[in-house]
């Protein structure tokens, strides 16, 4: 059932071979490169003249607890919502963010974090890992169910790496404010994932059509990704930011941001629904829009009314997104995107790149104070106008745009590589092709796996 | 199946038109009104002298995001126990809790937060808003199932802000100690619900019977809504209380009664089930009842024996409502509780009030030395005795139940509207009136939707 | 169907008096021995002369949620995997957790915390009757499923109590480092319960084997549980740890450490699974081995490099533990072991004190300046060499193995006591002998208990 005894060989050791290899290779770069930060280190550490309520960690871990919930439980679960392929959605999500942990920890280190020739590693390494591993699994919702997990841990491969260097660009080169990444995260981890799904594209894929849906209880554990990604996206957006009235901002502004995501949604989701309905699939992501829309602005001045109306926005577009603009994405376009992440992730992360131009271009001294050497420090200090860091903003999303189109469509050609183990058309959406599954019902259990009749129950 | 073409057709255009505009209401108000306070404005946080690790934030934000994830995780999964109507359970709780964190942030603002003109925002305020959302979820319980969200969106508005004016005329008029809310919120919200419950009583609910109880794995998901309930209760009740000692003191208390309700509802459950049977509503809600009696005096000096006591107090209490009283609140008292509040919040809220009272009426300064000024700033400044402490403790407790029933009732007369959509009753408890519901097993999944037949599985 | 009428009335009786009779006995030790310690009594702290950002409170309690979550959410939902014991798995966990931490915060305050004649609490004690609560729901893994909640309670009361002595012996008595409790708790609750487990030896337990899968639902809330588990581990290992460097390498170490074991799982799983296919019990388990071999070894200067490499090596021996020993373990040691504790928490616990030792052994002044007093503070004083604290640590091991397995035994005793309502072997696995279950399925909801036969669907 699971395709020919030599496909089903190249795929049992394809899985195991490139996990030992990447966990050898990372282990290697770690045992040469990376290092404690002067904050985890103990001879550091205690060298320093310092309280032990000035180590970071304090100001830091709660919300990086909040920010490694929702990569792992917050998108994990999310993707969940595909009837037979919840395991690998969970699965997967778990073994690419884990890889892509270790991994973008080397690639940021060697671009950001480099003293002398080693890689300094503490809670703010760990955030930014956790945000790389966040585009990782953005990606993920768009290729999900048609790629296998050694193709994927090679996606990551290559999304990590490009993102540590788009993002170095940005934040470095560029001086682009993206705190909470609508631009590194989002439009990148979306586009790479749509124009790789694009070279992907399997014009055969309504043979496996049936397993696409959700059903009850699917939806149910999606609701639980969606959640707790919900609540927690005040911490994603804020865990970078400036410490003080910096962090308590952005914190403010998300929050509000959500709650008006998620009336607009609601709104828009009965009003395109048949007979007033609402759809799952709308609350489960438009809903989450909010956040994605104030990531650069959030930790602005953006003020609350700035944040309800940029989530009521958000809320808005991608719900419509859900319902017009997938399937043309799908016909016209040919780019299958199964979690719909252009909706969730593309056009909010796009839109909120042109929202933190815009409150970047209102940044005065007058609004910020002595704040603005936090939010703005080159226009601060006077290198810069505000509207010349609007200008930056604006190349920013560009260079994103760039690099994640061009990434996306190497990495397409990477995983069509022949010799890469990838489901058939007609098993797509299906966990049995990389799991043992049990029956979904207890009289199943025990039995051999299940069958492909299409009525099990009878 | 779910009406008529008129119904359908006023049903398609209440919900996103009430929510288009509330959420247009709320964002003029937030435009005119709304402005970061001193912790999370840029230039008034600059311009005082404070060091980064000053901001208010740092001591509050992990606490309020336990009771963020109480309000939507929580509760969200708690009421979706129902077999077929855990997408309004989840979905209905974030649109209304989303909804009560807007609307009670403008209306707890111009109670008790207008400096000048403007209402300040921040991480308090977000606090004091999730509390508001949570008693609007605890009324949600008692009518869950035979409303619709557009009802229910009206309700919220009513409720949230009655709300607000019970809770400043408890803590601002009377100097009442409430900081866990087992009158504002708990009993508030329970009795708000129950009186709103009778007005809209349905004689012939019993056409929904079948759908009111629970199955095997929805009664999981429920289970995920209580273990995180439990787990983060003592943030719920430290949340607003003075910090250092204050906070530190009232999540020991909380963890501790907790730990006694859990105890005691698992003895008593066992000790009226059928042949010692547990029972899993009861462990899903009365075991939680020990938060809620705690809600008034776990910042005081209750005393860990006290906590316990209280805690198993709460849970036998609540575990007997369940078995004994729920029913005649149905037959005798005509009022229809779906997830059973008035065992959970009700009697112990009021309790907790009871409590509260007692505790502060045993307050002595030998006991709380200079620490008074914090739990009892009015007996430590001279203004009130213990005993008159106590005795405003108990008109709160009169004043909340006042507000709670004419609040409850005009609610359910403002519900029974007729241009309202409500579900009639053979269509309570089932979320195909509101919802694109995807079939329970696979073989349903890409089928019409579910028939009504009895048997779905034949 | 669920026993003689005998043995009913037995068991309607022995689960509720056995509560009340253990929650009595705790409360009257607690009026009697348990007070406010100096960071929670409100004369006690407004006595002294702090800030009120020096209240410990705001360095542990979010890392104290975090194992809280752990405890509650991770272990029950983990042990959810069983198709028809989901809610007994969720159910005792939260039981079992509920009176461990009474009876732990008694037992470890007489050992540790008794300041004159008084068992002072606060945040410290909170995190240790957590972990104590962890032990026994290691333990409770071997016998899940074979085992009434009566039995269950009397095993906690002794459990506790020896964890909290063998506790003391290592910590006070021997000077031994673990923090992360790869000794105390993993090797401690994993041996434990499988010798209690050996001394129930079911030789016929074949006649439950039907219900000791999972189904495809009951794996996913699993995987909720291992989750959970997965991202707080590093909160788990630090929580107790010393402030500033000391909880933020400990955090770091665990992180790292997670990732590894992570990708060695799936490597192995698929390496040596049918067909290359991937195993959710190796998944829901293995992965986590990461954060149990570094228990002991986190806080200490382990480099990031040596976290990956231990749990590379976690997360190999315990997913090859689960394919080939667990087999044998039940064959040849008839150690019948319903969750693979060996394999999560017994094994790498003790490659985690290995390691700790060896760890110990490499610490000189040089790699931890003046932080070699927090960590290792005999050494800094020069009461011990390097080498004789990992000889103290490896004479721990041995404490440990001893305490545990000689206290199983007697556990074993105790819960063979014939009095004590144990279920049948037919009857194992089985939600229906302690719960009131509904069906699986609506259809089946509202009919009575579900049948015997083997097929309900039919």
């Amino acid at each position: 059932m699971a395709g020919s005894p030599r496909r089903a060989s190249g795929r049992r050791l394809q899985l195991p071979m490139l996990c030992l290899l990447l966990q050898g290779a990372t282990a290697i770069l770690f045992a040469v490169f990376v290092r404690y930060d002067d904050e985890t280190d103990a001879a550091l550490w205690h060298g320093g003249n310092h309280s032990k309520a000035d180590n970071e960690f304090y100001f830091r871990y709660p919300s990086f607890q909040d920010v490694h919930t929702m990569v792992f439980v917050g998108f994990g679960f999310l993707m969940a919502f595909l009837q037979r392929y919840s395991f690998s959605s969970v699965g997967f999500t778990f073994l690419l963010a884990a890889f892509a942990l270790q991994w973008s920890t080397l690639v940021q280190g060697f671009l950001h974090c480099l003293h002398g020739s080693h890689i300094r590693v503490g809670v703010k390494s760990m955030i930014n890992a956790d945000f790389c591993a966040g585009a990782v699994l953005i990606s993920l919702g768009a290729v999900l169910g048609k790629t296998g997990p050694a193709q994927l841990l090679l996606m990551a491969l290559l999304e990590v790496t490009l993102f540590g260097i788009n993002e170095f660009v940005l934040l470095y080169y560029l001086g682009v404010k993206d705190a909470g990444g609508s631009m590194t995260i989002h439009t990148f981890g979306a586009y790479f994932g749509l124009v790789l799904s694009r070279v992907l594209y399997r014009p055969r894929l309504e043979k496996s059509k049936h397993r696409q849906g959700s059903i009850y209880h699917s939806d149910l554990f999606a609701m639980i990704g969606t959640i707790f990604l919900w609540i927690f996206w005040p911490s994603f957006n804020s865990a970078p930011t400036a410490l003080g009235d910096g962090q308590h901002r952005t914190v403010l502004n998300t929050y509000y941001s959500l709650t008006a995501s998620t009336l607009s949604t609601f709104a828009l989701s009965s009003l395109v629904g048949d007979n007033g309905r609402l759809d799952m699939v709308h609350v489960q992501n438009a809903a989450l829009a909010g956040g994605v829309v104030v990531g650069t602005s959030s930790e602005m001045m953006l003020t609350p009314f700035g944040a309800l109306a940029a989530g009521f926005l958000a809320g808005t577009v991608s719900t419509l997104g859900f319902k017009f603009f997938t399937p043309i994405l799908e016909s016209k376009f040919k780019v299958q995107d199964t979690c719909g992440i252009h909706n969730l992730h593309g056009m909010p992360g796009v839109l909120g790149a042109l929202l933190g131009a815009l409150v970047a271009w209102l940044a005065t001294h007058d609004v910020y104070g002595d704040g603005l050497h936090s939010v703005f420090p080159l226009i601060a200090e006077g290198q810069r106008s505000a509207t010349s860091q609007a200008v930056y903003q604006l190349f920013g999303l560009f260079v994103t745009l760039t690099f994640a189109s061009v990434g996306g469509a190497c990495g397409g050609l990477l995983l069509k590589l022949p010799f890469l183990d990838a489901p058939p058309d007609s098993q797509c959406y299906d966990d049995q092709v990389y799991w043992e599954v049990p029956g979904e019902h207890e009289d199943e259990a025990q039995g051999p796996l299940r069958q492909e009749e299409p009525d099990t129950q009878a």
